[in-house]
C-alpha cells in the first residue's frame, strides 16, 4: 500500500521538451516518485484524491547550484562598495564573528525563501556546516553540501579544515533520506595552495565524491594565478587533477576559447551567477560560448550578501537576458534553455541523477505557480512566462522528494516567525560583538 | 472640513535623501497630498484615525516612463526571435489587427498589473488613445498620454495622424482630476521623416506640452539616420526643434560623447529601459555616463511583448545591476539612485512637478511594500532591500492623488476577473481573426 499519493488533475506541466514544451493534464505522485503525466487520467486513477491544479503551472523544482546560505545575516550590510572595501570592512569581519548558531539561524532564513520561493535543492559551501545539514534535515529541501575551505593558513590549520571536511562528508552524504549528498570543496586557487587542493582531489577519490570550488570570478585573480603559478586557473586545475572528479566550478567570468574548449572536455560542469557577478562588477560570463561548447551551465544566486535575494526566477531571467544584450544575439539563452539550466543542468551540475525535470520515474521535487494572474496572460507560451515573467512570489506549492514543504505559500516544515526574529536577533548580536 | 486624511503610524518612510534615506514615524495625506512625515506625532493628531504601517516600508510610487500599455495582448507571443522577424512575422500582423476594444482590455490588464505592483504613474504612447484615457480615468492611476504617430504613410494619412494626436491632447490634458497629462510624440526619426518631425515639435509648442520619442534604441537605425540624413539622430532631432521644448527620448542606448553632452546641454531626459534592451539584444545604454553628465535618467519597461512583465522594481535591479557588471564597477548606479531614477527622476522625465517622493506638500502618489518577509531581513538598510531584493508581489497598498487603489494586494478600482477574462478573449479574437 503507497502511503503518500498525488493525483494533481487539470495542471500545466512544464515538460520543457523540444517537441513539446507543456502537457495539460495529470500528473500522478507515489511516495517519492513521479509515476505519471499525461493528458490522460490512467484507467483505475479515478477514485484516487485529486488536487486541482486549475490555474497553475507545474514546474520542476528550481535548483541552486552555489551559494553560501548563512551570509542571508549579512543582507544588504555593505553594497555598491569596491570589492576588497567591501569584503575587508563589512563581510569579513562580521563573518568571522559568526558562530554555529549564527550558521543556524542565517541558513534557515536563507532555506526558507529558497523552499517558499520555488527552490528545491542548493549547493551550500561554508563553515559550521554541521548546523546547514541540521536545517536541511529539518526542513526537507534537497542539498549538496561541503566545508569549503581556505588554505592561506599554517599546515596544521589545513590539515585541519581537511579533516573537518571529510568528516563532515562521511558523516552527512546520504543523510536525511538521501536528500544530502556531499561534495569536497577548496575554496579557490587563488584561496589554496597547489598542495592543499590536491589534497582535496585525493580526498575527493578515496570518498568518491564530486569536487566544488569558486574559479576566475575576477579578472585580477585570473592575473595573479597567471603570476604566481604560470597558468590561468582552468590549466592549473587541471594539472592540480581537479578534473579528474566529476566537477562543478562557480562564477567561471573569465574564460579564453581554450579554456571553454578544455571545461567542454573534461566535461566540467559551470554554476553561472548573473546576479552576483553583475552586482559585485565582476564581469558578465561567455555562457552563449560555453553552452554551444556542450558544458553544463546552470545557475546559483551565490550569497545574500551580493545578490542580494535568492530567488531563482529572477537567475533564470537575467540569464536569459544580459546574454542577449551583451553579445547582441536575440537568440541567446532562449527561455527553455534558461528553465533548463535552473532544473535538468542544475541537477547534472550538482551529481544528482533523479530530479531535475517533470518526467515519469524522477523524483518529486516539484513546485506550482499561480498562473492565474495578469502577469501571466495570456496563455501564450508558459514557458516563457515562467521565465520572463515570474518571480519566486508567484510560487504557491512546493513539495520536495514527495513531501508538500510549502503550500498556499506557507511553508509547512519551519517556523517562519520564529526564524525572522531569530536572524534579526543574530544580526544585532553580530553588530553587538 | 477635510474629506480624505490618512495617518499612518509606525510606518518606515523611503524619503531617500542623502542626509537621511528613511525615516521611521508617521506620514499625514489630505486630500490628495501629503502633508507631514516625521518621527514625531504632531500634537492634535492624537484623535486621528490611523493605519498601522509596523511591517511595512513606504516608497514614492513607482513611475514607468516608457511603454505601449495595450501591448500586454502579445506577452509571450513571440520571445527570443531576430528583431526585424519578431516584428514582421510577430507584432506587426497582430497590431494591424488591435480594435479600440482591444486596446481598452490590453491597457486594462497592463494598468492592472502595474497598480498593484506599485506603479502610479505611467506614460503611453500607442493608437485608439481614447481608449487609454478611459481606462486610466477609471482605474484611478496617473499618465502621460500620447498618440504615438509613425510617418512613412501619404501626405493626407499624416496630416490625419498629426490631428489626431493634437484633438487627443486638448481633449485629455488634464482631465481625470489631473490625473492625466500629454504629450506630443512622432514615433522615431527612422519611421517619421524630418517634415512630419518639424509639425510634431510646432504642434507642443503651440499646446504647450512637451515632446517624446524613441531614439538610437538600435545600432542600425543610428547608421540609418547617418546615411539618409548625414547626422546621428540627437544632432538630427536638435536640427528639428525637437529640443526645444522639455523632451524626453526613449532608449538612448548607442550615443557618442557629443551626444551624451548635447543630451546634457539641451536637458533632454532619457527613458531607460533596461529590460527590453536586454530582451531584443539592443545594447546597454550608458548609464553611468549619462548620469554623471547630469543628465536626468528614468526607467520604463517598454511593451509587456519585450519584456514580458511591468515590474518597475525589476526594471530598477537591472539598472542597479548591469552598469556594474559591464563598467567594472561596482559602485556604479547605487541603489539610492535607482530609486531616484524610477521616482524623482520619473516624474521630472515626463514634467509632472508634484510626485515622486515622499515629503510634504506633494501629491500623495505612494505605495507600502510588505517588508516582514524573509527576503527582507535583517533590517540592516531599506533602500537596499527595495532595490536588491523586492519585486512587484511585495506591494500590498497603493494610493494615487491620496486615494487608496490596492489594499493588501487587491485593485480597489478594477475588476479583476472581468478584464483577466476579456484580456484572454482579446487575444483569442486576434489569433482568430
Amino acid at each position: 500500500m503507497t502511503t503518500n499519493k498525488w493525483l494533481i488533475k487539470n495542471g500545466a506541466f512544464a515538460v520543457n521538451r523540444e517537441e513539446k514544451a507543456v502537457v495539460h493534464g495529470y500528473m500522478i505522485i507515489e511516495d517519492s516518485r513521479i509515476t505519471y503525466i499525461g493528458e490522460e487520467l490512467p484507467a483505475g486513477e479515478e477514485a484516487t484524491e485529486a488536487v486541482d491544479g486549475t490555474g497553475l503551472l507545474f514546474l520542476p523544482g528550481l535548483i541552486n547550484t552555489h551559494g553560501h546560505a548563512a551570509m542571508s545575516l549579512l543582507r544588504g550590510y555593505g553594497d555598491d562598495m569596491v570589492l576588497q572595501e567591501w569584503l575587508q570592512t563589512k563581510m569579513w569581519p562580521m563573518e568571522a564573528k559568526f558562530t554555529a548558531s549564527d550558521v543556524y539561524w542565517g541558513t534557515s532564513l536563507s532555506v526558507l525563501e529558497m523552499l517558499k520561493g520555488g527552490t528545491t535543492a542548493f549547493l551550500d559551501m561554508y563553515d559550521h556546516m554541521d548546523e546547514v545539514a541540521k536545517v536541511v534535515e529539518q526542513s526537507g529541501i534537497r542539498a549538496s553540501l561541503m566545508r569549503g575551505a581556505i588554505g592561506l593558513c599554517s599546515e596544521e590549520e589545513q590539515r585541519a579544515k581537511l579533516a573537518e571536511a571529510v568528516a563532515f562528508a562521511k558523516n552527512w552524504h546520504g543523510q536525511a533520506g538521501g536528500r544530502i549528498t556531499a561534495m569536497m570543496s577548496p575554496h579557490a586557487p587563488y584561496t589554496c595552495p597547489p598542495a592543499f587542493i590536491e589534497q582535496f582531489v585525493q580526498a575527493a577519490h578515496d570518498l568518491d565524491l564530486p569536487l566544488h570550488t569558486h574559479m576566475s570570478e575576477t579578472a585580477a585573480e585570473v592575473e595573479q594565478n597567471v603570476r604566481e603559478y604560470g597558468l590561468r586557473p582552468v590549466a592549473h586545475l587541471d594539472k592540480l587533477g581537479f578534473f579528474s572528479r566529476p566537477s562543478l566550478v562557480a562564477h567561471a567570468v573569465h574564460l579564453n576559447d581554450e579554456e571553454i574548449a578544455l571545461l567542454a572536455e573534461r566535461k566540467v560542469a559551470v554554476s553561472h551567477n548573473p546576479g552576483s557577478n553583475l552586482k559585485l562588477a565582476s564581469g558578465v560570463a561567455r555562457v552563449t560560448e560555453l553552452l554551444k561548447a556542450g558544458v553544463t551551465v546552470s545557475l546559483g544566486t551565490d550569497s545574500p550578501a551580493s545578490n542580494n535575494n535568492l530567488d531563482m526566477f529572477e537567475e533564470m531571467r537575467l540569464a536569459a537576458l544580459i546574454h542577449k544584450g551583451v553579445t547582441g544575439d536575440p537568440t541567446a539563452v532562449p527561455a527553455g534553455e534558461a528553465l533548463r539550466m535552473a532544473t535538468e543542468y542544475g541537477a547534472k551540475s550538482i551529481a544528482l541523477k533523479e530530479v531535475g525535470s517533470l518526467s515519469a520515474g524522477s523524483k518529486a521535487d516539484f513546485i506550482a505557480l499561480n498562473i492565474d494572474q495578469p502577469h501571466f496572460l495570456p496563455k501564450t507560451d508558459l514557458v516563457s512566462h515562467a521565465v520572463y515573467s515570474a518571480s519566486a512570489k508567484d510560487v504557491l506549492h512546493v513539495w520536495v522528494d514527495g513531501r508538500q514543504v510549502v503550500r498556499n505559500g506557507e511553508c509547512l516544515t519551519m517556523d517562519e516567525e520564529r526564524i525572522k526574529h531569530e536572524a534579526q536577533a543574530a544580526f544585532t548580536g553580530l553588530l553587538s560583538r
